[in-house]
């Protein structure tokens, strides 16, 4: 029978206590929330809502088409010149999701016979972005730039180093500015995913590579999302504006999706406004985060100190991490639960989030509530 | 210098005609429209455009996390029960857009040790989820049941046959019940995309597939854009249950993507309960292409009898079609403009969508303007 083997793969999760089911969640929900990527509380912010709510009326509900032929309004272009000027790039291109944008910047950024520097760590969209190019890839050990350069020396001809700059498992930051010197003494561009690191890391949340010295750099391209720190959907490659044109002609994930719904793009300004105005919103998600690991390493919890707004706290098996974050769920708290085949490493943990509009009364509660179910 | 091989590149696409740049459009456009996929005219209609907007009030400006996180809600609960009851099928999964929906569907369903056939005129989402799927892929003769057949019939264990239902650059159709049978023939199982079916082709337009008797069958599953007929952004695979819960368990584009902001899924919801209660836009939008396909060769011009809602007309060069399209441009009309490297034969086209809006006048007028303006 047709697809007959998934039921024998059905039954190995079972077993093996790794099922994944969807938990829709009412509008209001009474849960804390620790487990979303909203670092800064803006996705329900009125002004991003309302950014939303406009831009589906003035533009529509779609973009109706790529971004080559009817997709780009001015919303995008618009979208495009302020992301570009706030993380210091000097030019942004905008997809439908970070996906796309890293799926982009990979395949268009490794030609055939070209080389490809991964970190063991990176978010599976780079890795697809690997998979899918035709250069070819090395992956090296996680954030280790000597690694790197080892690697970029055993290649001639075109090379890039791929990594996230705030890894999403354990929040742990990449050495930026050691990274980017070992590409320079090969001449390799940087291809860097800040999708944890804008909005949180660097000056008024302009970005890990803001922060390490790398903005508008000609050798540094860097991709973000709009659904983390800017609380809408898609995502953006920056960096110079040859390489932007070289993907709107080059990237597949750019000229065959559908262009980024205004909704999306009109939310996502609204924020960027807004951070702007309130830069403050950015260095509160890392004082968050410190409080957040500071409070549970001393209730004897064993937590990873976090770079930027991300904590990871480690569980004893993947059964225990499950139940665990279903005690904190049933004790009001949401948490996130990563466990095989999502972790690199195969340790699971719970993966809390620090968010800018936490208050304190709301950090100990999360904290208690996490020590109480502990395994 | 790190990219510099990328001026190379861009002074061959210079040379060859082949440079493609971003044409933001204003809120109102003068032009008349015959390039977007906006096949039902529902994109700017006022119950999609406030769809959009209640939703991002009421849900927030995104989804704020992975869908196995924080971004399932109950309104993405709502749009996959209707989405799949509206297109016959057991259950429905929605992905950020119809590429990502591709992605998952084919590397999801495609397992090491399985052969995938997949049509050599198959959209750049399926032709890259064969490259990211663990299964060998053999590519076969367009809309070609028999040779299909014939793959199909070289190889034991798991097996799918993946096509378009309407192919993007032509606006043909596959043969999909002939398809069916074959797959049958050998236990595989057929994945097809309804990208150009959906809202134009079967009863109401509820699709391809439902218009082929595939509706709800246990060895077909069918993807589909939010993104078309629908007027918003995303996509969705709708199937059996368990291949639904096999995705949600095994596919890494949905696993690690951020879900689908509410925004586009309430403009997509508000546009699927629009198109239940005004069933006969399917229809209009196959008339109004039937019409334009019969004028533009009455006139003389060489296009491809349309199977949905596209209309594909023959240009000498890309350089003629690229000149072709901005005259047509400047005399008031947009049109699609298909060339190399996004059209798998290298013959370029103008590409023209039927809206199930536009007017009798409005058809008159595109004729006429694409007549008097041919190379």
């Amino acid at each position: 029978m047709a697809f007959g083997w998934i039921d024998e793969q059905a039954e190995l999760r079972r077993r093996a206590g790794l099922v994944r089911t969807l938990r829709p969640r009412p509008a209001e929900s009474p849960l804390l929330d620790l487990a979303s990527n909203d670092y800064l509380g803006l996705a329900r912010h009125p002004e991003v809502t309302e950014g939303a709510a406009a831009a589906a009326r003035t533009w529509g509900g779609g973009a109706t088409g790529s971004r080559l032929v009817t997709g780009t309004t001015e919303l995008h272009g618009e979208l495009e010149r302020e992301l570009a000027d706030f993380c210091g790039f000097e030019a942004a291109l905008v997809f439908s999701s970070g996906y796309a944008a890293n799926l982009a910047a990979v395949t268009a950024l490794a030609p055939h016979g070209s080389l490809i520097v991964s970190d063991a760590g990176n978010h599976a969209s780079l890795i697809d972005g690997c998979r899918l190019a035709r250069g070819t890839t090395q992956v090296v050990a996680h954030a280790d730039p000597d690694a790197v350069r080892k690697a970029l020396g055993t290649h001639d001809g075109p090379a890039v180093a791929v990594s996230d700059t705030v890894f999403s498992v354990d929040g742990d930051a990449a050495p930026l500015a050691a990274l980017a010197a070992a590409c320079r003494e090969h001449g390799a561009g940087l291809v860097v995913d800040d999708a944890h690191g804008l909005g949180v890391l660097g000056a008024g949340g302009r970005g890990a590579p803001a922060a390490a010295g790398l903005a508008g750099a000609d050798d540094v391209v860097v991709t973000v999302t709009l659904s983390k720190s800017l609380g809408s959907q898609g995502g953006a490659v920056l960096g110079p504006a040859r390489v932007v044109d070289h993907l709107v002609n080059a990237a597949r994930t750019f000229i065959f999706d559908t262009g980024l719904a205004p909704a999306a793009a009109g939310a996502a300004l609204a924020a960027l406004r807004l951070l702007r105005r309130e830069p403050q919103r950015a260095a509160r998600a890392r004082a968050v985060a410190d409080e957040l690991y500071t409070r549970l390493t001393a209730a004897g919890l064993e937590a990873v100190r976090p770079d930027a707004a991300v904590v990871s706290v480690r569980a004893p098996s993947p059964e225990k991490a499950v139940r665990w974050a279903a005690d904190c769920r049933a004790a009001g708290l949401a948490v996130g639960c990563f466990r095989p085949p999502s972790v690199p490493d195969g340790v699971s943990r719970l993966r809390l989030t620090a968010r800018a509009d936490l208050s304190g009364a709301e950090l100990e509660r999360a904290v208690r509530v996490i020590d109480e179910t502990r395994p």
